[in-house]
This record gives structure tokens, sequence and C-alpha cells, in this order.
């Protein structure tokens, strides 16, 4: 199994892969925070622990900008996996304190990816 | 129609939205940039007014984060507007430059959203 390159603090810079051959899931998940970032690094590396351990979970990809949108996108072998990992228990509770405190707007879509393309520069 | 975040400079700041009823289709671009950007923010620009201008497109969310890594989701009514922008010649020009010189690495991911989730604090 790949990881994506949140899960590859050690190489920031290095590159990314396509991670499954089509079709797979996509989690788009697009927030804006609130000011009150009180536990959060905390909680999304305990997220991040949990979800690696995920059945059919395939990597992430992440970035947020100076203007504070951020964009995660988690990638899946299925819809069901993606139901599960929603429905988990400690996940929930993460979301309820995400709600509560540091997510000020977010919206997420479960997307079927359906064609790939994939650029890398010759060496 | 909706524009997303990229398209709204002066409210940087502002929310956003889902931008349409499922099923809708979103291109996930992922990139990581060359050290040479001269010339991309003009056709960066540019390609935001010609994708403003054309048929079912919905509108974009994007971010870079402090790695490197890119993250532009943009949103169509329909996979079929998505090729015609995907071939239209000045895009295509574009394409080919972004290869020949911005572009180290990227992804795209053509996927057909199928359900959402959206939060919005309470004022």
């Amino acid at each position: 199994m790949k990881y994506g390159l949140v899960m590859d603090e050690e190489h920031e810079l290095a590159g990314f892969d396509l991670l499954s051959e089509v079709p797979y899931y996509a989690t788009i998940f697009t927030t804006r925070m609130t000011n009150n970032l009180d536990g959060y690094e905390e909680m999304a590396d305990r997220m991040a622990e949990l979800v690696n351990a995920r059945k059919g979970f395939l990597g992430m990809h992440s970035a947020r900008g100076d203007d504070g949108l951020g964009i995660t996108v988690c990638y899946w072998r299925t819809e069901e996996d993606i139901t599960a990992w929603r429905t988990d228990l400690e996940h929930k509770e993460a979301q309820d304190e995400g709600r509560g405190r540091w997510y000020d707007q977010y919206t997420v879509e479960v997307a079927r990816v359906e064609r790939t393309i994939e650029f890398r520069r010759p060496n």
C-alpha cells in the first residue's frame, strides 16, 4: 500500500503518486478554521494514526494556503470503507470537537474517481 | 452561477459553499512546481478567465501549503464539460507550457461527486 505525502513527513519535498487504479474513491474535505486551535494538532495526529490503520485507506494529500483555506483529499478503495471510517466512534468524537471548536466551516464531498492523468518531469 | 473562493479575490476570508447538487463532477489537480515560474501567474490568470466562461463550470477551490504541494479542485456540471475544457486549444497550449516549464509533477483525477456534507458555524 502506498501512503500519500502527509504520511511521509521526512520527505516533504518528495514526489507523490496516483494512489490506485480507477475506480477508487476520494473525500474532498475543504475547511476554514476558527482562531481556537487548542488541541487541534494532537487530534489531527491521532486521526492520521487511526485512518492509516483503516481497511481500504489508500492515502491522503493536504494543503492549506495563506488565505486560510485548507483542502485535504483522502483516498479509499470503496464507498463502504468511507462510511465505516465516518462512523468510527473515536472519529465521531473528533468530528464533534471539530464542530465545537476548530472549524468555522467545512464541506465534505464523496466522489468516485473515474479517470486519471499523471505527469512527472523527465530527469 | 456561483464561483469558488479563487474567483473572489476581494473576499479571501469569506466562506465557501458547496457548488451544486449531486451528482456533479470534480477535477482534483495535485501539483508540485519547478523553480522556474516565469510567466506562470499571467497564464494562471488567463486560464481562470477562460475557465470561468466555460459552459458547465461551477467554480474552484485552491490551496498550496508551505511544503509546496498544491491542490486545486475544479467543479463541473458534466464529464463532457471537462473534456471540452481539456481539449480547448488555448488551454492545451497552456498545458504544454506547464509541462515544459512550471510543473515538476502533477496528477489530475476526474471524479463524480455523489454525496456531500456541509457545516457552517452558527453565528
